[in-house]
């Protein structure tokens, strides 16, 4: 018996570079479940030749794919759409020749739209980026060119990218949750992200931070001052800011939780300007009204977007100069795959939550 | 912004009673998603009057509806299909009413389907029903009239019949994982249930067994002897034994394990004629070759399975007469709406794999 | 086969007054182990009358107390401590009339030691508590009295109490990350305090909050602005302040964490003085450089003080102005058990590990 | 500030060798708290010459030991004790030349009491070794020689023991559940033994089946019919069975469980003759009626035996032929590193509670 319900329209074929990993894997569940897409390559370098199956055991009926090694530079132009799931500094390897070589596939037909999902084109500044990511950037340009792919906040830039720079999970939860605040000129004391992430953020390899036995009843935090989203959340928000106002110094925390998926973010502003609850709650929902993927509630919980690609939102102030915004989001759908395919569907110019409404799995 | 991806078909009508709890928030997430199938009613008795969304808060965005206190036996016939999640006892109350009473909807015109999530209909034997439910049976007729609903191993019987048991849980693993064996003719030994849950299958109350800080590291067994899924086991091997056979003793024994999601299924077998191992998988591999959601794998896994209506099966053997069959389902989709949802396409023979394809979310 | 390893000195005699719930039964697990302790009594109103191992089945051979219904006064004086785990508002009740009825016990024989876990007697400001409460305090002369029971920062006085106020879980962990700061006379900027805790600290009661479904994959905040242990925490953290310093605004941010055990705090400061990382080391180095249960690490986990007393700490800065201070206790010992009976060790002019050098249980 | 509590006798000297893994470190933490005992030395070949508590932090200001590479067999007679928790294969390469080598320490002078916590010693016949652990047996003697460490059913021989092989983890908990049948007659029908293990069961070392993403809520079974404990349980009871009995077959499946502490065994037999279930109570109250760490419960649970070395058991039968025994240990503490301390206690004639009276902490 075959799967059902799959559209009649020509789909577009899309590639994923680096399908083994968590959120290759989770690029390839959400595409094979899309509607007008149909993938047609999965790469893994160590897996080459053994079945997509092998290593995604939860897809094992919904595919018969084999991973290849690599899709070649000159063979790029047989997708319309490739997606970039490496660890940071393998797309930028790939991106240029990519661009260049290929000449066919993609919205326009002069090359596949291109979809990183690593930190390689997400920071502009290529300093800063070799500060905190090790590497010296090859290809500075692409990252001052790429779209960056918070699609809320940069729908009109995406749409016409070649590139799309997915965001950081981080990056995802305290931006839809600070961007509003600093529109609205609010961002100009001291700005505290305090994130709280599951575990699936460290990766499939196995490691001393993922360990179930010291993991499962732990918390801990790590990266004080020096985590990579740091200047990513940064950059960002700098955009928003009035044009008088300086850029804020932003702390950004990330902890380890003992729970697989999700990331909660409690940031907080100090204003100098006192905003009460009622003008706070205007902002935020005159940024989100039209908004499908971002909910303004009562109180954002993990448990109610896992497994999904809705951000869950709250802003709250004390009336004395202290506001508090939290977010809570799944790490590896709107803080990863999904959000790139929300990405994809804008490029195409196809309803933006295709493929995407599938809700959280709570309990 | 609007979700997208409906189907453009005319959708039938389905209402939901007993909406608030676990099963049937369950049931109601996949018939949104359906693309057949219009949600006309949720029921809940305590919330009537309020969204569904203060419920299952998960659901936000993707419906409007609102919790009405119930379905009348003359208003079933607005609908096509009636999925009952009611508290035990609950569809017995409604279910002979409304097949007296409803003369339009369903697949014939004549009255709804009805999909009972509940044990009322589960049991054939009225006495055995009273014993483990502690409650009079008020049709028992109608259960020995329902269509038991193990998609499976019952297909037949499901497209004709009015009024669908769906199977509990614990024996949709169970069964999946013996039956085989049984029409084989090899439970002629002791057969051993051993099975552990999530504690998801304890439902939305919040009580001792399912408080998190004795619950989140504990293991435990429970209802030895004497759990209510042990008939329901038996009489559904019973069907299948060879002629010649008498029914085994089944040994069901339930533990409660540290996780929300899923089942795992330890079944052992000592039938009287040693088999081989390739004797064993050619009866399985037979059994399921054409079975979309029954994966035959190496070892079966919660993590791999849940949250989608996949049940994992494995079978081995020390070819010295013992025989282990073990499986993995989540118990809120095949052990709950899920196969409900499969069972709905087998009536309105639709494809049975309508709006159930999305794979497990592992991690 | 009887225990062994008591020591053989004559022990006083302690009554747990609130026996079932989870710091009652911590405290009692902890004095049953204490080398110079005899458990006389515990209390339970609704368990009067059943073994103390039908509640705490894992003290189960370690005692073979009963629980009573309740202490009286004209009793108290058989008793030369008194532990009261009563719920907030019971304390109150019970300890003025103790105070003046009992004539014998305790270390000067002039009546027994009252340890209160509750929050009764925390706050000495009388509106205050009543604010943060809902209650109306009926004996503010005894809470202005009592010692508060952070006994590494308050030794003197509780070594001269006959009432201590044992801290709240989260005002614990937050004011051993906090004081040696607001004494450095580096609080005069916001304070933020975000802490993370473990289903446990919501008690013995199962409830919506604790719910293993949604609990165990969950994340969230509550009480933004408005939880009880602010005040607590702001109080205590002014007794510090250099004489001139207004005190800071203190923003106290609770959430849930899926895990049983821990309370995980993230403190943030921003002086107007710039300090240095080797400033702020010898900060803290100096301040707990003679305290056995406060160790200055890396990086602060739950995982490695669940089940201690211990209170793992750590201080960092980007040198920019800003501070963050983290700390790791487990909040049913240090956060309270524990550091009653530490308390009562301080009391009594024993050693104050005594009966408490036990380590975490990592992993 | 120092610890306080040890008792005032002159300690053992007890070497622990293989001390950075869990088993080590449990050993370690236990001896720490160890009225007569005093920590000589602790090895770990990868760790030498760091502090002990950079590997074991929770043991921070318990211990300023430093790992050594290793204790030479001519330094074994300043020991008086030697734990081994070396992988497997490594305890048969010491055994020999410590005995034969040390002349001094231990409780008679003449060489130290060689405890091992691997499975070099338990296996009796080296054919059944060589074939489970896949490693020619280097010292096939003294495994025929050395005491079996199941201290309730083996005090005698633990008294009169140079070596002492302590039990597998699966095998104690499976063990105590299924002698007093043995014993009784009652195993002459099938024997299963499904058992459920917590994550730190496998060690320190990050693998797939402990990466937290996976394990966290996962349920799976693993080597069926070939798990090395199988013939362990199987050699143990079999040394109970009435003469004219034969050995029964014993099917042991091992299951991983999204947990971290903890083992819980559901065993099941099906003797020829019926017993009622107040015989069984019978046989299980004279069992271990004199046991402190056995406790006989309504229905075991892990979360109230974890971190204890207590192991509940319960048993029970429909009456009709089949009878079901469960039990709850905690794999390290009751299947490992208490039981070993348990049996120092023996072998030195000390009171068998020594140091092992903590109970379990729950929640």
């Amino acid at each position: 018996m075959a799967a059902a319900g799959k559209a009649t329209r020509p789909p577009i074929k899309v590639a994923v570079l680096g399908g083994s990993g968590y959120i290759g894997g989770e690029a390839l569940r959400l595409l094979l479940g899309h509607p007008y897409v149909q993938v047609g390559a999965v790469t893994s370098a160590a897996h080459a030749g053994q079945p997509v199956t092998s290593i995604h055991p939860h897809l094992n009926k919904l595919t018969e794919l084999t991973f290849v090694a690599d899709v070649e530079p000159e063979e790029a132009g047989e997708y319309d759409a490739i997606f970039l799931a490496l660890p940071h500094g393998g797309a930028m390897q790939h991106v240029p020749t990519m661009l260049t070589a290929a000449q066919s596939g993609g919205p326009q037909g002069n090359g596949p739209i291109l979809i990183d999902l690593s930190g390689d084109f997400r920071i502009k500044d290529a300093a800063l980026f070799q500060r905190y990511y090790g590497l010296e950037h090859s290809a500075p340009q692409l990252a001052s060119a790429a779209a960056y792919g918070l699609t809320e906040w940069n729908r009109e830039a995406i749409k016409e990218a070649r590139l799309v720079a997915s965001p950081g999970c981080f990056p995802t939860g305290a931006l839809l949750a600070l961007t509003p605040l600093a529109r609205a000129g609010l961002l100009d004391g001291p700005v505290i992200v305090d994130s709280k992430t599951g575990s699936s953020g460290s990766g499939k390899e196995p490691g001393e931070g993922t360990h179930h036995p010291t993991r499962a009843n732990d918390f801990r935090a790590y990266g004080l001052f020096t985590h990579r989203h740091q200047p990513e959340i940064a950059q960002e928000l700098a955009k928003w800011l009035p044009a008088q106002k300086a850029a804020p110094t932003v702390t950004f925390t990330p902890h380890s939780a003992p729970m697989v998926r999700g990331i909660f973010t409690t940031a907080y502003a100090f204003p100098e300007r006192k905003v009460s609850a009622g003008e706070l709650r205007d902002i935020y929902e005159e940024a989100y009204a039209t908004e499908f993927f971002v909910r303004l509630v009562d109180a954002p919980r993990v448990a109610v977007v896992a497994h999904s690609n809705f951000c869950d939102l709250s802003v709250a102030t004390d009336g004395e100069g202290t506001i508090i915004a939290t977010s809570a989001i799944d790490n590896l759908v709107k803080g990863g795959a999904g959000q790139a395919v929300q990405n994809l569907n804008v490029v195409f110019g196809w309803p933006e939550t295709l493929g995407l409404t599938f809700p959280g799995t709570m309990p």
